[in-house]
């Protein structure tokens, strides 16, 4: 049996910052090529990845796994208690960058994969997607294996994403969806000029502040069955002007929107727009508009997949697990172009923090759930 | 006869960028020491300031002059086609920092006290007050002049500043007030959060966006008989937030009033924090306002002192000065508690800039309007 809390444990060993691979994926690679998977390193961007197969290529039950080795930094070193890269063990917690985000996931399951292929030889194969870039730019990381299957014919038939997902208990809660994640920046240009005789100038201030609080004042929608509202929020305005006698020629803003199935990155960015121009117009300045669409919203309606994982979390934690879309952004917003997806993973509450933990208890427990799903899906 | 073109050029050449003193007032106390002047050196601060009277302390018919000999820094030395401080005449333009605003003023009138006090004493008194801090904070300069003349029992009857007035032309306008300004900066507080979950958070942005907008959208009033519509004008807004995924806790913004009778310092202080109070209880923000009142507005209704001197420069450039109460601020809002106050003086189209400069004709013109004011007035 492979110790997920040691594999775990020995991931966090590897400083493995984005986009470091820190020797996490040589120690993955190692391990899944002497259980029988096909492994390939996917590198591009000066970014690591690793796809594993274990089983026939394009075989139409196909399971796949995906995480990500790397870790956000440290951040105050000197605030951590235990060494963030020392993977120590106390009370029952393990401790370390990554301890819940997520090399225990990928341990987890990695562990879990190895067992089964090991001990129940399925009818089909194992897909394993691990990147090197999630906390990054997300470039060059799973949209690089994506790409890679693309190009070589590989496919999952439907996958599972290990990240932590259960705010406080574990098991409460999977995730079937999220929201999509867009930021749009705005220039305004005007005329400079003395304060004294604003008729003179043509201040880009006030357009400003009436794009951002239309923007701000606007509801896109109530939230759907299975989505929450999507939210807009400004996140800065900036002109850095300090001489209080001069109108400045220039500003700047941007706002970040989080939406749900009922819009795109694209009708967004067409409502931006139209709400950028409509200020120009009264006015008189000039708006350039620049939009970053970072993921599109995804939802795997309930039904088979959803169905086979919040049942496994059930047997094995007693919990049936709440079918949630909340939460930021992840790569199964590339995933979903691919196949049905989902994520399930640990208590998520110390990720990216001072102390990041996992009790190694529910390390286990996850390579059981993992364990089970695969029993399950290839029953 | 004193030159006061000789006189201008003398005070060019002494480099009294605020808050230097620069030579300039040791030149004019010696000369107007001994033209007959009781002279005082009313320093404070840091600052340099002249007093001058001729004539009986106290006296019911005391003409003042106020004037200033500090100036702007040179900004691009490089720039200048005629070195700032050289003090060099061609095609009879003299150049310098200084040569409209106002060491020109400050000669003329100085040139035509002394002749005038020589050649016809009046039965009165002349008081000079000249300033080393004009462009500067403006603290302890005429306002040091004039708490010293409150201490001292000194009296002017009337007042004029010899700030360039005219835009374009030679005599075309002459200022009987100016309008008051501030500078009011909001600092919005809410509750720091990820963009993801907005309503954990509490974002200062469209707090800060509503009251600029509403503050901006004001109309303060339409103009009075004598002055333009008070103008309100947003100078900045700043957040320096570049995490698009982090609703700050903070942001900061400030306007800039030019007002006009209809208003007060205080009573626009008021109005300020009143919007802000609103905004405060529509969005559960914190907003710290801090104001700052640079001057309140002043107005010398149209009567006997704009007739005096209108008269005079009509005579001099056959020209009817407009009677004006645009442009910034001058130390006319501080002398104005004190008498009956009015300003005129050079085209001011080069002050402040690369190349200042003004006709030594001109120069010649502006004492002679000066010695025709006094004339007229002790007639
Ligand atoms: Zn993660
Ligand atoms: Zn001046």
């Amino acid at each position: 049996m492979t110790d997920p809390v040691q594999l775990t444990a020995d991931l966090i060993r590897c400083p493995s910052v984005t986009p470091e691979e820190g020797g996490a994926l040589v120690l993955l690679e190692d391990i899944l090529s002497r259980a029988g998977f096909t492994c390939t390193r996917v590198d591009r961007g000066g970014v690591c990845n690793l796809f594993a197969r274990w089983g026939d290529k394009g075989h139409a039950r196909s399971f796949g796994f995906n995480g990500h080795t790397d870790v956000v930094p440290v951040g105050d070193e000197a605030a951590w208690t235990r060494p963030p890269f020392g993977a120590e063990i106390h009370d029952g917690i393990l401790y370390g960058r990554g301890a819940t985000d997520m090399k225990s996931g990928v341990a987890a399951f990695v562990a879990a994969a190895v067992d089964f292929v090991r001990d129940t030889p399925p009818d089909g194969a194992i897909v394993l997607t691990i990147t090197g870039d999630e906390e990054g730019d997300a470039v060059d990381g799973t949209t690089a294996l994506l790409d890679y299957m693309q190009a070589q014919d590989e496919r999952m038939s439907v996958c599972l994403v290990g990240e932590p997902t259960c705010p406080n208990e574990m098991g409460e809660m999977m995730k079937i969806g999220r929201r999509g994640s867009m930021t749009a920046w705005f220039e305004v240009t005007g005329v400079q000029g003395h304060s004294a005789y604003p008729h003179r100038a043509r201040n880009p201030l006030p357009a400003l502040a009436r794009l951002m609080d239309r923007l701000a004042s606007h509801e896109l929608d109530r939230g759907t069955d299975h989505f929450d509202a999507s939210t807009l929020a400004v996140v800065t305005m900036d002109t850095g002007n300090a001489a209080t006698n001069v109108i400045p020629a220039q500003c700047r803003g941007a706002v970040n929107i989080r939406f749900n199935e009922l819009h795109t990155g694209a009708s967004l960015s067409d409502w931006l727009r139209a709400q950028a121009a409509d200020v120009t117009a009264e006015f008189g300045v000039q708006i350039d508009t620049r939009i970053k669409v970072s993921g599109e919203s995804f939802l795997t309606p309930p039904g088979p997949l959803s169905d086979l994982v919040a049942r496994a979390v059930e047997a094995e934690t007693g919990r049936r697990p709440e079918l949630s879309t909340t939460g930021g952004t992840s790569d199964a917003r590339f995933i979903k172009d691919h196949c049905p997806v989902v994520e399930f993973g640990l208590v998520g509450r110390t990720m990216h923090q001072v102390d990041e933990s996992a009790p190694v208890e529910q390390i286990r427990q996850l390579k059981a759930i993992y364990a089970r799903i695969l029993a399950d899906y290839f029953a």
